[in-house]
């Protein structure tokens, strides 16, 4: 493990100027996806290579890549397989350092495209050029803002690496954690993968501390053995999870058909990544699942699992979701059912799922996950949030469509007046000036009882001071804010900005979630996992599901106990011998 | 089966009057929203009843349900339980026809509440009022539009039926049907069922026309053997999903606490549901998943899949589940790879999952699907769409930004004007006038070219004929040719109904999709399964998943092949002795 893997990569991560070999105007050519991918994306110079046109999307084109009257740092092709080698030789006489070659025509197709391939490789060695794929459909990444990607890419900035041998598996995730809100510092598409290999770019990745989690999607490797070394190595320090299909025949016919690839004995896989301490996970949803986990929650010291639940039946389910996978639904203790007695009505569950079975205390209900974080026999929760919160919405513009209908313009305009005077009060709030005041939580208790629909003096007091609490404590986005002011406003039930006042409620009540979550998270070290009533709103968050997808929970939280208990037989991480000191 | 089930039910379901016991002004009660749930939905009269209150949103307050003028058919009871029997008395002197308990606090917490429950009961059976619940969250009927629900519900009007014993669950799955369009005729939480059982809900669904198809959630039966006797006759006539969990210590003990049943041996149950030829199902997602493949989909008469995709990768995950599932991929003919080898390029997969490997040639691609549907040894098809447009979008429009920002103002209202002149066209054709002239199609090509950014003349003919052919046929709805319309428009990138032009787009993939697998449903008598790139367009659509859930498309699959096959066995359906005479 002594390469200097930095100094090998770097110039395909980092490049200055990029050189296109297929670039074109026509639309029905992957050539001109590629292009215009690249330069939505990179900021450097650019340069399209094509023999046939002279101006692509205002760039000036060139005929060969020796033409060219700067440095190249990369190159990217995207031309028919057989000419590749050539234009390799080119690139070589350039000094061009590194490239990426989309096209596909190489091993994949059988002994012929194996020949090709490995002639390109032998140029691109000899010229000292890294390379990515073939194959494949290019990369992101994010130091230089660089795409070269077979066509744009949903992508944002993030702290995730991930390499993939299925560009279209690996674009799906990738605009997958787009829309939930998760990025990456890299995404390779390696295709082929006759250069560079999974386990280097594994490698570079482990070694960038900027990226937090490790993603891959592989079909086969090369060298297994390497492999293991390497992400043995890496695993120590920060987490790898691993997508391999194969275990039936049917896939590892596909696979075959697609990457070339040998699917390998499946049992040898699995043993082999449980043994480096790589995470496998079954689905691209559960990649992304896990990878969230890693970048949002402490790893759990065991399977101890405590649920808290709105809706007796969520309950069920995720318990029975969570035993399924691995977790123990612990028992609670008897302390701590004698405190819930003291806070919930009589019919409340009296066990693990804690269910109130309907109460309407929500500051009760917000009470309760802490009482069951300090226990030292929980070690993660699954908090499934409140159901009644957002059915209320629904009720309350209902109920405000009916008043609206029934007031005079007059009085809607005294409403409006006294809607528009807590404005200014949020943006004091929202600018850190007055939020001490007593003025300001009095009247910002005010609007959230008209947003919220309560008149219980108590629950309503006691969320606005949660609110503001997590505000004081750094815990919330201006965007919560952002729409306490929304709503305030007062205006008709479509906003300015084209979303429903429906929308709203529910996008601040994940956002609440995620803010007490995180503040529960930092207080007591343990993970802890929220839920909603329904799916829309699971792309704001991170670990974030609907109600009724306990299951993806509790895997996540069974991938996490693995990981700690690999770091732990490792001695990466030392178990406290007695739990109850800590 | 001689009960009349109907008779006995119908006043339940086809109320034409409502009392409502426990209604209130207090917003902290569930009384409150109970009631507004109520005025938000049913049409016919509504009485309140509370000794305390005079009037609630607008509607007069009876002290006691004698003292209401009119007759009633309905009483809602939102009261604490230990005042239920003594209003039920009340009920049977007035007369009322059928109630819904909502009020916890019966048999679900111990002896002292099943007592209450027994007295409740016996009131009622002397005064011939069929009730649900009680401990439940209400019930949904579309036939008199009645929501008698613990809190507002977003509830669709629709072919399926659902009883359920978890009232959250249910109300889950209810709002899941309502963001993917599908809708209820009845929705019921059943809560203790102390009078009217899961399977007299069944029953009467069965009976009901409208009904297409049947779910159920399930903790625990009073009768196991008569549920049994029942639904083993439901079966025959229509679908029954169930989801049953009780699997595991953790998730029997929960369902103990939550609604008092015995979750029973796993295994006998699940015996049972294959013996009564009900449909079990892991999770209310593939609960839903699977109830749309009964509404959407003919049964598969085997288990050979046939895929096709525009991703390998996407290929070799969507191959695996469906093996795991239990399906077959099948092997093609060497006629069919060679009818491929003609119009797909070299590198296409030649197998199963057909993959073109990146060709662009999308009319080929669309021919593939009919091609293998016609293969007597294919019994359903995964297509899993159009990865290139919904990328094309992002493509498209990144580009037109960059292009409009370089046009001048007159160019730009040259353009924007070329682009109206599209637009009576496409009315025309909405309206059904034009659509045959030469004209009209020129000119939808010349839009369609503009809008997915195509030059290759025949692509874009037979795209816009297929999507011709396809209005023709009836099976395209008129919001693709809407959002044709708003495209063609020209207007900025935030459409006026506040959808991004890459919204719009791929919505129109999904439209177009389903109305394509709909016609090749209904030309080979054989299920089709789509998928589209993100999970954002899931919504709209039925049987059509992301690219990478090829595994809920296998189940969907697997379940309606078991279905068939229990059909063929119960002799409902004949299977042709030979298939290739089909």
């Amino acid at each position: 493990m002594n390469r200097d893997i930095i100094r090998e990569l770097d110039p395909l991560f980092n490049p200055a100027s990029v050189a296109h070999i297929g670039a074109t105007n026509n639309r029905n050519k992957w050539g001109f996806s590629t292009v215009t991918s690249l330069i939505h994306s990179f900021k450097g110079p650019i340069y399209p290579v094509n023999t046939k046109e002279s101006e692509i999307q205002g760039l000036t084109v060139y005929p060969r890549v020796t033409d060219i009257p700067g440095p190249v740092d990369l190159a990217v092709f995207t031309i028919p397989a057989e000419h590749v080698a050539g234009v390799m030789r080119d690139c070589m006489k350039k000094g061009v350092k590194s490239a990426v070659i989309i096209s596909a025509g190489f091993a994949e197709i059988g002994p012929e495209g194996k020949r090709l391939q490995d002639e390109v490789l032998a140029i691109a060695r000899s010229g000292n050029i890294r390379f990515i794929g073939p194959n494949c459909m290019g990369y992101w990444s994010s130091s230089s803002s660089l795409a070269a990607f077979m066509m744009p890419l949903l992508v944002r900035d993030g702290p995730l690496a991930f390499v993939s041998q299925g560009g279209n598996v690996g674009a799906a995730v990738v605009v997958a954690g787009y829309e939930r809100g998760v990025g990456f510092t890299h995404y390779v598409s390696c295709g082929c993968a006759a250069d560079v290999q999974i386990e280097d770019y594994i490698d570079y990745f482990g070694k960038d501390t900027r990226v937090k989690a490790i993603m891959t999607y592989i079909e086969g490797l090369n060298d297994g053995a390497r492999f293991m070394d390497i992400v043995s190595e890496v695993t120590r320090n920060k987490p790898v999870i691993v997508l391999k299909p194969g275990k039936t025949a049917a896939a590892a016919e596909a696979i075959r058909s697609h990457s070339g690839a040998m699917a390998g004995s499946d049992a040898v896989y699995d043993a082999a990544f449980k043994k480096m301490g790589a995470m496998r996970v079954d689905s691209p949803e559960e990649m992304l699942d896990v990878a969230i986990g890693c970048l949002t929650q402490p790893l759990p010291r065991g399977r101890n699992v405590a649920i808290i639940t709105p809706g007796g039946s969520y309950g069920v389910l995720c318990a029975e979701a969570c035993e399924e996978g691995g977790l123990n639904v612990v028992k609670l203790p008897e302390k701590t059912i004698e405190e819930f007695n003291n806070i919930f009505p009589p019919r409340w569950s009296h066990a693990n799922p804690v269910d109130p079975a309907g109460d309407r205390n929500f500051v009760a209900y917000l009470t309760a996950p802490a009482r069951l974080l300090e226990l030292e026999t929980v070690d993660s929760l699954i908090f499934m949030g409140f159901g009644g919160f957002t059915l209320f919405g629904n009720l309350l513009l209902q109920q405000r469509s009916s008043q609206e209908q029934k007031m005079s313009p007059e009085d809607l305009a005294k409403r409006d007046g006294a809607l528009r005077a807590i404005i200014p009060i949020i943006e004091d709030i929202k600018s850190g000036n007055v939020y001490k005041t007593e003025t300001a939580i009095k009247q910002l208790i005010d609007m959230l009882a008209w947003v919220l629909g309560l008149q219980g003096k108590m629950e309503v007091e006691d969320l606005a001071v949660t609110i503001i609490a997590a505000r004081f404590s750094g815990k919330i986005d201006d965007l919560l804010v952002d729409d306490l002011l929304e709503l305030a406003s007062g205006k008709a039930f479509q906003s300015k900005t084209g979303r429903s006042r429906l929308d709203i409620i529910n996008n601040m009540i994940v956002r609440l979630m995620r803010a007490l979550s995180s503040q529960w998270i930092e207080s007591y070290g343990k993970p802890v996992i929220t839920t909603t009533f329904t799916e829309e709103q699971v792309k704001l968050a991170g670990n974030h599901y609907d109600y009724t997808s306990g299951n993806r929970a509790a895997r996540v939280l069974l991938k996490l106990t693995g990981y700690h208990d690999y770091l732990v037989r490792c001695g990466v991480i030392v178990q406290e011998s007695n739990r109850s000191s800590d």
